[in-house]
């Protein structure tokens, strides 16, 4: 009989090309469905609550796979944690009903995206930031941070690549918060997220804070569909899949 | 004319055999020399306040270098951070009296040391803790750093390979400190360290807080001043040198 495990992972994504699984590159799926293999002998898909592109980091990953087996969802745990690189950690497994499906059965999603508003660059923790040297205006930004939240058509907040049929999603909370050692953290939670949709709603909320577009001239983006009109995506090692819930 | 010339600098040790320059592998000292060559085309010498071992990290280390030159410290700062890999970061420079040595003037450093006491170890900020994954007695270790205070002979924690004349330190300060996330520091204030002076008090505290090593064992090391009879010294990877006072 098959049985359905949940997991919940953590992972630093400098070292992979990304969670989906690639024939000649090292992924996030790929390592935990190699671990899985090595556990029970044989190979299952492993289907993951949504991708993260290369260089983004999980702090919570959700991911199902089925099999035929005795072992406890404590064995998988350690076992798996035990078997993955370093970089990847198995932070709990459970036995969940036969239906579940991390992808499917997603409500929200919660982001984190890390900034480091500093004149100088840090080393410690450098993979875990987005470093801007100038001054950022962070009430400005948080005004138009708002400018997300609700029902819209993100479509000029969508990346290249692997477009959807529909691109309205529904942000349902965002916030900008002031951290020690000059960290800002930008937390957004939305029932769904475009390809590139957090790391472009962080780069046109930098645009504005460093004076460079107007919180009205970000409405017009908005409104034009037209991601050609909006500010450069922000680099990956920033942004945090924080939490996934069903 | 020489002018003096002294730089603080953060680094991420992991990538590093340490401080201290080598022929043939790549050393923090090394680096930055190299960078300053490339600034004002000429080798100077390097003088740091002391040593760090390999993988070992720095938020604030001390160094200065006398050179002839028109530049400013302004400039110093800012084109050796960009010169330098993105793991070495110079904060500041400032032109000093001709006299400052950056070894010799120490009067006092601080280091810390993080550690993750948790069952899981951790992906994200793997490379800044030691991962202790039993449970520890955090306040009988708070009580065995007390045995650290003051003036001592610390020949029993000082690691093999560079023994010193003298080995009587004198610690004027030394705290354990829970934070958020499971992350112990401990923090240790001494007129000056030993080689592996920290990571193996840190072992012996580790030793303490897990029950191998009541504190009266621990007080019996201390006196035999024997390093064979010390527990193991912890690895390098949650140690920083957080301050140089002079």
């Amino acid at each position: 009989m098959l049985r359905n495990f949940k997991i919940l992972i953590e992972y630093d994504g400098k070292a992979y090309h990304g969670w989906q699984r690639q024939k000649n590159e090292a992924t996030i799926q790929g390592e935990i469905e190699w671990a899985i293999e090595k556990m029970i002998g044989q190979k299952v898909p492993l289907i993951g609550s949504g991708r993260t592109d290369a260089g983004v980091h999980a702090l919570n990953q959700v991911a199902n796979f089925k099999c035929d087996t005795h072992l406890t969802p404590g064995v998988f745990q350690k076992g798996l944690t035990a078997i993955l690189p370093a970089d990847i950690v198995i932070k709990s497994c459970e036995e969940v009903p036969e239906g579940f499906h991390a992808r499917f059965d997603v409500k929200s999603k919660t982001y984190l995206y890390r900034i480091l508003n500093h004149k100088r660059p840090s080393a410690i923790g450098r993979h875990y930031a987005w470093h801007i040297p100038f001054r950022l205006d962070v009430e400005l930004m948080a005004c138009a941070l708002e400018y997300f939240v609700g029902t819209h058509d993100f479509k000029a907040f969508e990346g290249a690549g692997s477009p959807r049929q529909h691109t309205v999603r529904t942000v349902k909370k965002a916030a900008l918060i002031p951290r020690k050692n000059k960290i800002l953290h930008i937390e957004i939670k939305a029932n769904g997220f475009l390809r590139h949709m957090v790391r472009n709603i962080v780069g046109a909320l930098v645009a504005v804070g460093s004076g460079r577009l107007t919180p009205e001239q970000l409405n017009t983006v908005f409104l034009s569909r037209d991601r050609r009109l909006a500010p450069p995506t922000a680099p990956p090692q920033g942004l945090f899949l924080g939490q996934v819930s069903y």
